[in-house]
């Protein structure tokens, strides 16, 4: 652990000066923490365009240090490799690795079945099959590589663009073991049916997939709180319905109800030239994160979430209160009105679309921040998260966020739809779906104060000889209240020490505090704390406090509701303390 | 709870009804609760004045009724003996110490020369010199000892009340170095010292109090749930200084810092006129309410409020928006303020007068309610809630409800004062006095969710034979989030029950909901439910929910903080349920 908090400390000062510090080391440094910043780089440049230019300026380097590297230990090996990938990954296409005839035909069945240490962790690149059982401890971004086991490691390396190069392919090579059968090399090329989400969109394998049709997949916690800003491809999908297949030459956004005014028909073009363009810095939260705990308790209606139903991106617009005021809304004739409702163009079989509603004055407030979104994280909406327009409802429950969306409506009403009048809301843990009147509860619109921790996962071990345990994590509450400190107990709740807050990229200057009632950003966290001395298990505990001092319940079963929704009890991780090999032959 | 029901009955018909019944019945009628309905009447009037004309109509009455009282149990007798003891603390004067002649005689300039731990901290007392130089960094009250430093300690005694008890002479008297000079003596005596408090209004005796000097009182709880809208004269009291006499004819409201503005000076008639007259109904709860439940995990520092430091009343005034209109606050050329600080009339010795201040945002906006109030609850606002002027800030901790108001500044600063900047603000269980930086915490502004129980009371007796237990309470949050529900358990929070929620005073038509965001008012609620059968305990618990669904906290260890704020988890109240005497004899 004090290597790893060295690490640390050294990718504050550069890429260049890091690696120059781990030749003279030459030692065996854990890289995944190091990993973090490159991450947020790919984040924000999402493709490789800045990636590709900071190659340019920092490349010659690179390649210098590597030449020494190649002659050090195999793990430092491995973590040269893994930084020089990333400078690459913008341009560099990676060579096929030529198909050797004489190894074993495999079939995806049999490749799918090696995806732990006991029963071998294999993986497909290009047709090819490698057995990597012996590296995943050598791997320099840690378990993190289990991601991909029995599976393809194309989208992850997508993902994580510092493998992209010939170095890494040398040492996959070693690993070869066979070829993957023709008829699967065909259906990974995957041919598109007429199923209706047959034209959803490709999507990263590293996500956790709680349903396929529609696609709801969160990303595995331990990659979430590398990012500050999470990149597209791994921000948590929550689809109610078949993705929309929206022209955006022929899209028109439709607003109605505006009392006294008129109703206005807006292309995209005119949505982006119209209308000042404006970015906010949003974290979305499904009303399931977490739901997963709930079920322990007893079992709920809804989706399995783990604790990464949550994400954090940029997200640029127009403001939704500038369109409104465009279509004639004059805050003294619209004393009736109390809601805007949005559709989308997500639709069942039946023609029903996706709906939701909020309150009209956080819609029309000069504090509210509510966007017609057409970019994330700086590029076009994907199709997962809304292309071409969706709603950034900032600080309020993701449901709300409606993407693909065709039409705005003023109203004196909540919007009809099933998911505003008969689901997310909240009720008390006596409720039943016997004794449920949904009319009882209000809609979920701004979320409670919320923590978890993302490292160490549960079960994890932690060896004594690290004499300290690092735990990261993520802190959000909703209604812009920001996030003012975090308790993390080691002890199930006994004692707590105050973690270190972090409101920007590792590395990058951190952004000034947000006007108050605007904090619409999560947080991430961290604490390095000595390991309690003779105990042989943690139980990990965290909890976050918001500016209105709102702190979260204790435990899961008082806040139980059938639906499973505004879980925020105290994150629990339990790991366990593995004592040194010479002490425990002492014993 | 026969009686206690029987005896909220009797409330309604008034006060000398009250009386006769109690004293017909002879029993230990817990008296505070019948009080309910008088503190309505009492309450209308303000300081002294009024209160003496309610005493010259009704004083007879009360001195009977009270003549009766003590004749009664012991939990009555001790009720009157109570307030007798707190009147006679105002004006008990302590014994002074005899002189030790053996002792060296200084001048007052020579006491005067040691003002700071490095050169001594000396002081007198009653015509002696005591060098506490060693005391001061074990004073309860921390630095606010070096006030006295060099000089006389009777006006700092007179305003800190606290001070004037036996063993507080006894540690004097151990650092006690010399005797005063005759003629310093002389003049010491010639200065008359009067008490600051001694222009301080009447109070209603049904009040528990937490401090005498400066007052600090809350009523029983049995009383608070009584009434939606808190009579005055019982609404909980939080006095940090003397009160000030404010003479109405001469007030003059200085408004000062704004940005392109002018200085504005408002007379209380000009605050009357110039401005619209707006209501607004607020609960209001001192950031300590429920305090004592935190120091009986572990001691805290601050008055050991119950849980009634929390009242509801309505408040009419100007809105500090429009008076901050005309002193020419423009948006568009206020952007580096953000506070709006406020200072009142009340000081000390040193002439440090009480101030808080308030975001900017809260306190221009359309739909912050900030009210500059002349009125509680349709009179003007008695002396303890400070006559002529207050500000009134919804969904806000009591103490930025700043009273007495003298002046009000727009600036970029919070206020400098003490209770701004290290007062007021929460902090990690494991933060101690030694480790503590008010720097790293915000200043509370919205409070977080709370709720109460407020019958039964803790220790209440439960008759079988009733079959039912009724249970009231209070719920409110801060920021303007309404609450939404409460749940109520009767086996220490295993099961819950939804209690009934009330939004005005009982038999009225309920307010309508408040637009959202603006729900300043609490809720009163109460369930009414079989009596578990088979156990002769009821652990009750109540928790809330607003429509942020944010919930309270289970326990109160892990949100424990050094100066006890913030208190707000789960409310219990242990009660024994008694078999009926026939039954237990069959058993």
């Amino acid at each position: 652990m004090l290597l790893l908090r060295h690490c640390r400390g050294l990718t504050r000062v550069g890429l260049l000066k890091t690696q120059r510090v781990q030749l003279l080391q030459g030692a065996a440094l854990p890289v995944a923490v190091c990993a973090g910043s490159l991450c947020a780089r790919w984040g924000s440049s999402h493709g490789g365009h800045k990636s590709g230019q900071y190659q340019r300026s920092h490349g010659p380097n690179w390649r210098h240090a590597l030449a020494g590297l190649l002659a050090g230990t195999g793990a430092v090996l491995a973590y040269g490799l893994y930084h020089s990938q990333t400078e690459q990954a913008a341009t560099t296409i990676v060579q096929p690795i030529a198909p050797a005839s004489s190894l074993p035909i495999y079939t995806q069945d049999e490749v799918t079945k090696h995806r732990s240490v006991e029963e071998g962790v294999w993986v497909t690149y290009k047709g090819s099959v490698y057995d990597i059982t012996e590296f995943v401890s050598m791997h320099p971004g840690g378990d993190k590589i289990l991601l991909a086991a029995g599976g393809a490691l194309e989208p992850f390396w997508a993902l994580y663009a510092v493998h992209s190069q010939d170095h890494v392919l040398e040492i996959l090579s070693e690993y070869k073991v066979g070829e993957l059968s023709a008829e699967d090399r065909r259906k990974q090329q995957s041919v598109k049916s007429t199923d209706p989400y047959s034209t959803d969109p490709e999507r990263h394998p590293a996500l956790r997939i709680n349903s396929l049709k529609p696609f709801n997949a969160e990303p595995p916690p331990e990659i979430l709180s590398d990012n500050y800003i999470t990149p597209s491809a791994i921000f948590f999908k929550r689809n109610h319905l078949p993705v929309p297949q929206v022209d955006p030459k022929s899209y028109l956004l439709q607003v109605e109800g505006v009392p006294g005014g008129a109703s206005l028909s807006l292309s995209l073009e005119e949505l982006k030239t119209r209308f000042p363009k404006h970015t906010v810095t949003a974290t979305l939260q499904c009303a399931g994160n977490r739901r997963s705990e709930m079920n322990k308790v007893k079992q709920v209606k809804g989706l399995n979430w783990g604790i990464a139903a949550i994400s954090n991106a940029t997200w640029s617009g127009a403001r939704l209160k500038d369109v409104l005021l465009a279509a004639g809304y004059r805050s003294e004739v619209a004393q009736q009105t109390s809601h805007v409702q949005f559709e989308g163009l997500d639709s069942d079989v039946t023609g029903t679309t996706y709906g939701a509603s909020i309150p009209l004055n956080k819609a029309v407030s000069e504090e509210g921040d509510v966007l017609l979104a057409y970019q994330m994280n700086g590029e076009d909406l994907p199709a997962d998260h809304g292309y071409p327009v969706r709603v950034v409802v900032p600080g309020t429950v993701g449901a709300r966020n409606v993407k693909w969306l065709g039409k705005i409506i003023v109203s004196e009403e909540e919007s009809s739809s099933h998911w505003q009048q008969n689901d997310y809301k909240g009720f008390s843990p006596a409720t039943d779906w016997d004794t449920v009147d949904f009319k009882s509860a209000p809609a979920i619109q701004e979320l409670p104060i919320q923590s978890a921790i993302t490292q160490p996962v549960e079960g994890a071990v932690v060896e004594r000889s690290a004499e300290e345990v690092t735990v990261k994590g993520y802190a959000w509450s909703g209604g812009g209240r920001e996030v003012v400190r975090v308790d993390v107990s080691l002890d199930g709740g006994r004692t707590w020490q105050v973690a270190q807050l972090q409101s920007s990229e590792k590395g990058q200057v951190p952004a000034p505090s947000p006007p108050p009632g605007r904090a619409w950003a999560w947080k991430l966290w961290e604490l390095t704390a000595p390991l309690p001395p003779a105990v042989q298990e943690l139980e990990i505990v965290c909890k976050a406090v918001d500016n209105s001092y709102n702190m979260q319940p204790d435990s899961v079963a008082p806040i139980w509701n059938l639906r499973g929704v505004l879980s925020n009890a105290w994150h629990r991780v339990k790991v366990t303390v593995k004592e040194d090999e010479e002490k425990q032959k002492l014993l």
